[in-house]
């Protein structure tokens, strides 16, 4: 998986930081999660094929994470693509999505709109990406219903051509055992464990922003290989007007990062109000030494 | 009027190039034309103040000048703004503002949508800007219902203190003459025009864009102090590809200029595909040589 953090602002785009959104590429296929006032813009910055993108994900209705949908839309629609494009978001969001849809008007390409349950946690494939690839969703706590959202990629066993010879098996035959179904060979049945060795390990993405710190948060994230998740101020004295808005602080999501045990965090959606997040790296380290105070356009391949 | 032109670009935003959108303000109180993705991020470039938006005009409902409208809106109310503010539009944008609207959800201030006629020029006077303030629309040819605006600021006689001294108006009794209105004294009617001289002319700035280079725009942009028009290419090669998708060259744009015989022409709303539009400066310049070049973020009083 490819990741790009395409901006890493909250509340309104600045002329210097994009609305936090985060682009997902797997074998050239692409999910968008959020798209706010703006994002086509970070997603040129950042050099990132928006034609790709086969799946949008909604965490909410606030419009610095909605907004930029029908310019996004429509951009898109200038690219050769005719594939079907899905959405997926919070059922309680589907009159904005719909309005939205209404401005970007017809498109070339179908809009699926998919509803998520948002009282329970829910997974899902995401086929039009990669049959490996699953999708859950968190029901988080923010002044809106909000979902969080996790991807994350299993891997097929790894085909050993050298045991397939061994055991005799015809060239035509072993795509159907490296896709996990059994074959005969001369009388004798050939099971995909015997020409494969284990998967690599899953790799796992969660992204988390809009809510309070709540403890599902921990569970839903665990041994995530990339956490991403808000915190909207650095200052311990902002702690309850956060409290207020349904927000954390940087040092909360740090704290969410050691218990969910994650290989990596990334902050993003810092307030408007401040200006240099990176003041708080030493602190923040102190929590959770792997995090990273992300800028607009930050990018890994796990 | 003090003028800024936020953003220069038309179809989409680009990262170096904002939609086109004009900022125009008299006495602290400002009218915005068109608010694409974006806008408000141009505003905040620009450095002008998006609380002191009374009125808003909307051109037509393509994304490239409207989907800006709710970011904009949430911003102005994290401003500490309580008056109302008036939205102009084509009747046929109604349910497109409904649908923006919806997105920007409850607004601390009074959001009021007026249609205009889109068969024949109108006018009619901005009131919550100045009473001297007169705004005229002129139905365009594009490819969806389009209007074209013009902005034309009156201004009130000059008070003659000295005539009033020698007429003797009490000082109490000014005001009323200046306001136009005759009063008596001693038993004699002043008028008005014996203690006041000619005002200034009046100053007209005209903003079209999205159209064919239909004749009436000559008529409707006479003697514009600016007259801001849109100019997607300026090779003529484009012609005929401009004739279809309802817009003009930079060379339509100039020659409008000359019908009309206006003081300055701004161009602007370049396709995205003109990287940079100055190169065809001098052969504008032949046309009509009080052309310029827009960049984002010009500026200007009339």
């Amino acid at each position: 998986m490819e990741i790009a953090l395409l901006g890493t602002g909250g509340m309104l785009p600045l002329k210097n930081r994009f609305l936090t959104s985060c682009y997902i590429e797997h074998e050239g296929k692409a999910v968008l999660i959020d798209c706010g006032e703006g994002t086509q813009v970070a997603a040129a910055k950042a050099q990132i094929k928006i034609s790709r993108i086969n799946v949008i994900l909604i965490t909410h209705t606030h419009a610095d994470h909605i907004t930029g949908l029908p310019g996004l839309l429509l951009s898109i629609s200038n690219t050769d693509r005719t594939e079907p494009l899905d959405i997926y978001a919070p059922k309680t969001a589907l009159n904005m999505i719909d309005a939205l849809l209404t401005i970007a008007g017809r498109l070339p390409f179908e809009v699926r709109v998919n509803t998520l349950d948002i009282k329970n946690e829910t997974s899902q494939q995401l086929k039009t990406i990669d049959p490996m690839l699953e999708l859950r969703s968190l029901p988080l706590k923010h002044t809106t219903v909000c979902l969080g959202y996790s991807l994350t990629l299993r891997h097929k066993r790894v085909f050993l051509p050298e045991k397939a010879d061994e055991l005799g098996v015809p060239l035509r035959e072993r795509k159907t055992l490296h896709n996990g179904e059994s074959i005969t060979v001369d009388g004798r049945e050939i099971t995909p464990e015997m020409v494969t060795s284990d998967p690599r390990p899953p790799q796992k993405l969660t992204y988390v922003t809009d809510t309070l710190p709540i403890g599902q948060i921990a569970a839903f994230a665990e041994s995530s290989d990339l956490f991403i998740c808000e915190g909207m101020y650095g200052d311990p004295e902002k702690k309850k007007s956060m409290n207020e808005k349904g927000h954390m602080l940087m040092q909360d999501a740090c704290s969410l990062a050691v218990k969910a045990d994650v290989k990596e965090l990334w902050l993003t959606h810092y307030s408007p109000a401040e200006p240099d997040p990176s003041v708080y790296k030493d602190k923040l380290r102190r929590i959770f030494p792997k995090v990273r105070i992300s800028k607009d356009g930050r990018k890994t391949t796990l």
